[in-house]
């Protein structure tokens, strides 16, 4: 959006105050959620979550969880939910890997080709449950190349896919074995959960993202993804079909500018940052930064205790 | 270079014939060779090398063997070479790990700090002839990440440069690791032996390259690499000291163009591509291609089999 000397349009940053809140929340119907550095950092609650969500639950909002991290499953992600003590059911879970499936799926992916995965449980479930076979992933963890005269890897031909994802088991032999079927496989598709380059795995540390996989794989086979997960806008999608919400009236709650915020403005939301996560108030502050969400706040639990003063 | 339309200047497409073969041999007084498709692939030695580099030699030839391969030192390439039946002294060699420890010595890179390696002993062996302590590479090989409550890796502050190479052994660890030291040491240099996507284990199939893993370093660290090896016109420097040759007296041969022959060009070598390796022929004449060597010929053989002619 430029204005009219072209010059870039930036919004004002602006922290939520009581009225902000209150006219954010009569504003939207539905909040969408990152999870990491959102609702919980690793695997540790943040604090005030579950009060806050029972406030705007019972004001009558509906909720997505929308996350990047394409590690678990949404049948696994429901468990973790639940497991930290916050009630959600699986229709209210969008994760990377379940988007990568469905991607899939809206292609009419052949039932005939394979999926190879470099990434975690997460992926391989959700790609099974959409009826597909995968190769790679948890299976291939300890895999290693022989160093020997004449030895190769023979990959399946009938590869049509290879999706990459945040993997903690990432090893030479999965990128080798993704690099040929892209490179040699005729119309294999490239596809990235997510292009992250930090995240959490506990709450004490940023740690590579699918970022890195990702990059690994561009490195060598000097070629981009199709990227499924944010800021990309193929999520949303599913979720105007499903909830019949316009995202006008939606609200994406994250704690990254380049994922979360670009994916709620990509997409016509409202958007609300919380520093809570990966990014600082400085990082939101700094010139060189220009994605600037509609407002800004400390954390989920501040949005409640806004509404009440 | 331009001419004076400014349209980019590409040279004319020249297979090597007994006429430029000998008016090449007779204008320079040194041949810096690649040797991964040049002189052997993987482990194997393409036909006819001994015989076409005796020849030169006779002629009076000097001989630079100059490898984006990291995974082995100097004092392995010696060894490799002489288990193939090919003489050379270990002045003749120059590889990206050497380049690497010498870009660090040329630096003033203090003796108390230390290295972090993404890569295998090649590196190793030559940074620590050069008086520097090493972390990583292959004594991290099996190192992985402990998934509980609070795990954290303690990175070690002093390290002051992370240099990433081809890495059989790469996995998440050394990844997060690197990452640490790139992003919480202050003034931490990021060196790359090289980015070639691709490159030969065995003669039997191309796999991934160093620029896997520095692809990987840049995806979760939003930095871009120093690069020592081809085509980075580094290693030059040391070559033209040591052999007291102008580059106008050298000819560069590989087989790839965007290392090879861009580094010979850089540099201001004449350049000969050889086919033996990477680059096909029809990948040459692409109209997408716009590095043109002088002159391209099938393998180093076809040089002093020219000459005969």
């Amino acid at each position: 959006m430029d204005d009219a000397n072209g010059t870039p349009k930036v919004r004002a940053l602006q922290a939520l105050s009581p009225q902000t809140a209150r006219s954010l929340v009569d504003s939207v119907d539905a909040f969408l959620f990152d999870c990491d550095g959102v609702i919980w950092k690793g695997d540790k609650l943040i604090d005030g979550v579950p009060e806050a969500l029972q406030t705007l639950r019972s004001l009558g909002k509906k909720f997505v969880f929308v996350t990047n991290n394409s590690r678990k499953s949404r049948k696994q992600y429901m468990k973790k939910f639940l497991s930290l003590g916050i009630n959600v059911n699986e229709e209210e879970i969008f994760s990377s890997s379940f988007a990568a499936a469905m991607f899939l799926k809206l292609n009419n992916f052949p039932q005939d080709k394979k999926v190879y995965v470099i990434g975690e449980e997460g992926i391989v479930e959700e790609m099974e449950l959409a009826g597909f076979t995968c190769l790679g992933g948890p299976k291939d963890a300890e895999k290693t190349i022989q160093q020997m005269p004449n030895f190769r890897i023979e990959h399946d031909k009938s590869v049509g896919a290879v999706v990459v994802g945040l993997d903690l088991h990432v090893n030479y032999y999965k990128l080798h074995y993704a690099t040929l079927c892209i490179r040699e496989n005729p119309g294999c598709l490239f596809i990235a959960t997510n292009r992250d380059a930090l995240g959490h795995l506990t709450d004490s540390q940023e740690c590579p993202g699918a970022g890195c996989m990702v990059a690994a794989v561009c490195g060598t086979t000097e070629k981009e993804p199709v990227v499924v997960g944010k800021p990309s806008t193929f999520m949303m999608d599913f979720l105007v079909k499903r909830f019949q919400i316009d995202t006008s009236k939606m609200c994406m709650v994250g704690d990254r500018l380049d994922t979360d915020i670009l994916f709620g403005q990509n997409t016509g939301c409202k958007t609300l940052l919380v520093l809570s996560g990966i990014t600082t108030l400085s990082a939101l502050q700094d010139p060189s930064n220009n994605i600037h969400p509609d407002y800004y706040t400390s954390n989920v639990f501040s949005i409640a205790d806004l509404l009440k003063k």
